[in-house]
């Protein structure tokens, strides 16, 4: 820029904060209006978009580094959940007036640690005020073979139901972190207390385990709204019903000491946001080859269920053969 | 969907009023966790994001159709800036509680309405509440010949600088409409009262002059944020000056009755948001082509004046000779 060129304040937060996050050759520097995006050739481009408010999807006070890294990450689960390897994002900023350059300072070194992490650099945006709190939008694209992308609506009957990492753990945390007595409630120690209201706080997503998915899944999708809803989701677009064993539900150790204490909030586990794990489908003749694929992704996966030949929501069966019954199978806003 | 598969409210709001605007194939009903483009072999994909939010970029009280058309025309200008042809936008709805399902409706309805005339369909999105105002942003896909987006850094001195249709009305539509004794100040009739303040509420997107400016523009951005603002960032971006003949300007009748009465109004029209036309710099040797694209495309064009060969803000000169000073060349929103 010309030194002389009158810099207003937007500008200069852009060029300081955001600027060095723009490694992409298309985002050209933040300099224009708009970023240009190829794809290799024989390539498909998946795009998501999800936005994450304070209030509502974080509290306010949670530290601007693992905000900015919530708003990447719960859009990369969607690309590793088609099997797509990201590519960028574009970010929408908008920050009350009260904001602190601390905050923004903050915000962007935590995005610009997970872009690298992840080798998804941003490719533009655009920063506003706004009257409300904090609100992040942001859109990642991500590419595969054309043709390749893993959909819902895939899955057949004696397909293998297979969910990442463990279950629940945020449901929990969130249950911690907006009440204080939770934790004496559920006896928890100090590591088990950190390791659930953590699960809420930083997704992890599991693009290490989009090529397992996308080689071998008959249908994905990540687990954001809770498992119950997003199964139902992922049956009815493919026209089937699952039936899942839910002693086989995995758990992490804090989530198990808890159902010990409290055995009806298992319904909340199952049924609870911000897993951000990934639940797909497998043909049995693609299990061992899913699984193995798996294991060098370093990504623990586990089969849950079997998918079935009904037009109907999947059903969750305990080890007593008990049928549960959610009350609210997932997590709606409206 | 199975019939008896449990629906949320949110599933059924999109299902209603959004799935219909999906009509791209990679939208995929919006039954899915993303979309999928595959640009046209030696394309490129441009990309761009804008978010618009009540009680900053429009009135709470907007009617929710032109609001949604706002939202989306931003975005459409910016593609056509560069040259690109609209394929689609992603959204992201941020909704207070008390947001009517009528509001919803029509804000549906003035999204299908612009997403028909601009072949720009919807390929998915997302929804949320929010505990401020209405944000609705979104991220809008163009696709233009590889390597052939219009960029703002190439501007060479001796090229005109060219502008699209006329500019300040929205500024002053913005007065007008944040205080009812302006019309009067101006001695406005309805008519040209009217005029400003449309041009104000609904932008009108220069798409149809994006081929003209991919064929011959050496360097174009959208008019946004203020006209001297927004060439002072294309100027920096190019490494040049350039010299603005502001009796050249081309300025709207309702505008120029208003700066007959107030003629310190002008400054305001010069660095004042909202008009949405385009800047651009053509070379002397294309500019009778450039001119012949922009009739045929039924857009005016105007040349304003010339990139000069000095690293500087451009300068507005007027027929006096005197040149003017902003206080503020654009807007910014920190």
């Amino acid at each position: 820029m010309a030194a002389d060129e009158p810099q207003s304040g937007e500008d200069r937060l852009i060029a300081t904060y955001f600027r060095p996050l723009a490694t992409h050759p298309g985002a050209l520097g933040l300099m224009d209006d708009a970023a240009v995006l190829s794809p290799p050739a024989g390539h498909d481009l998946v795009l998501t978009v999800d936005a994450v408010i304070g209030g509502i999807h974080f509290f306010p006070e949670d530290a601007a580094d693992l905000v900015a890294k919530k708003a990447l990450r719960v859009n990369l689960s969607d690309l590793a959940a088609k099997g797509a390897k990201p590519v960028g994002f574009l970010l929408t900023l908008a920050l009350p007036e009260r904001t602190s350059e601390n905050w923004i300072a903050l915000f962007a070194r935590g995005l610009g640690s997970d872009a690298k992490h992840y080798d998804c650099p941003l490719l533009g945006g655009d920063s506003t005020r706004t009257i409300g709190s904090v609100a992040i939008t942001v859109t990642a694209f991500g590419t595969l073979p054309a043709n390749t992308m893993v959909h819902r609506s895939g899955a057949k009957p004696g397909d293998m139901v297979m969910v990442s990492g463990t279950i629940g753990d945020a449901a929990l945390g969130l249950e911690l972190r907006s009440s204080g007595d939770t934790a004496k409630r559920w006896k928890l120690g100090n590591k088990a207390n950190y390791h659930l209201t953590h699960r809420y706080l930083v997704p992890q997503p599991r693009n290490a385990l989009a090529e397992a998915i996308r080689n071998h899944a008959s249908a994905a999708m990540d687990v954001s709204d809770g498992l119950a809803g997003d199964l139902a989701k992922l049956c009815a677009s493919s026209g089937v019903s699952a039936e899942i064993d839910v002693a086989k539900v995995p758990l992490s150790d804090a989530a198990a000491s808890v159902l010990a204490v409290e055995p009806e909030a298992l319904e909340r586990m199952l049924s609870g946001g911000d897993d951000y794990e990934i639940v797909c489908t497998v043909s049995p003749d693609r299990i061992e080859e899913f699984r193995a694929a798996a294991q060098e992704a370093q990504v623990p996966v586990t089969a849950i269920g079997r998918v079935i030949a009904v037009k109907a929501p999947p059903r969750f069966v305990t080890g007593e053969g008990k049928r549960l019954q959610f009350k609210r199978a997932s997590f709606s806003h409206f």
